[in-house]
């Protein structure tokens, strides 16, 4: 039953991270519902276009994201 | 007012098979809430990208998907 | 894979007709993609409040949609 | 807190438009909130491939959403 | 075509707001697509439980969300 | 930037399971990410009643969830 929904900006990770994504995230949640749940466990990433998230109304860049991951304000 | 919003991985289903899940469904809702709501029902398909589906933790890609559509195990 | 999403306004539907949306817009979904991808045909109903869901900028209330069910303009 | 997700069809709104879109609705939900909630106001733009909207059934291509735009029956 | 979806914490904002938030949104919305959207112009509010919403990993409450909102920090 | 979105029915898990998944779902984000991400990391928890969440076309409750945790098919 759970469905995992992550949105995250395009080209912000790579092929191997979201596959990470999709292993943790998923372990987080089984971790909690107990493992007999795993099968019915969806993780699902949607990605958006840079420049198609705004915060406080302000677009931010997958260069943003990626400048703020590195531990610089956006 | 209903709002039907169908998730699917991208290269699975053509533009073809997209039309149907978009008139099959409808048609589907209308049978139930009468016809007089159709002008009102939208079914809205949104794609993501193939590996960025995990069921289990484990990611699935459009092969995977079609290998399963197909009747084989993904 | 394929994950459908029914939004509506609380209310409208009762327990049974709600079944029904699970049961037919599902079967709509395995006529296209294969009986083999039904058991990863996953189909949620979402309810929100009424008075929540503006068309036009106007808030329709379960009343409006009942009436609206009925043939008469909301 | 709050968070906008708006949904519109692929290549119907410009880059520019699809900022306008951020910084006037955040605007338009921090008018109600309080100045105070706007960094954490998020406002997320999702497209659709053109064709992937249907409306009774009918799929809307970009062309469509165009035309009505301009304030033509799609 | 477009669709406006705002999620809220629950009891953070009252009747007339949710109204408010319907009818300022979708006119800031039309102000930019043009005013033949409106009709097809939607606007849905969905509501979270008090506690279901975290940032950073810590839940925020309806408590919290006003609290914000009166210009303390959460 | 991230959204963590999860779709559960409602009184499967304990406002302190929906805590935790709160914390651990984050922090299994951050661990990919970057700790200097965990201030946009949102995740939000998004409750459907008991009978809205249809596998196969076949109604799960609460209970059937509950049962298949305990590793009992459903």
């Amino acid at each position: 039953m759970p469905l995992i929904q992550v949105r995250v900006i395009k080209d912000v990770f790579s092929k191997e991270q979201k596959r990470q994504i999709i292993g943790k995230l998923t372990d987080a949640m089984v971790s909690i519902e107990g493992e007999s749940m795993r099968g019915v466990t969806w993780c699902v990433i949607e990605e958006v276009e840079s420049g198609d998230w705004g915060i406080g109304g302000n677009a931010l860049t997958a260069a943003d994201a990626q400048a703020l991951a590195r531990g610089k304000a956006a």
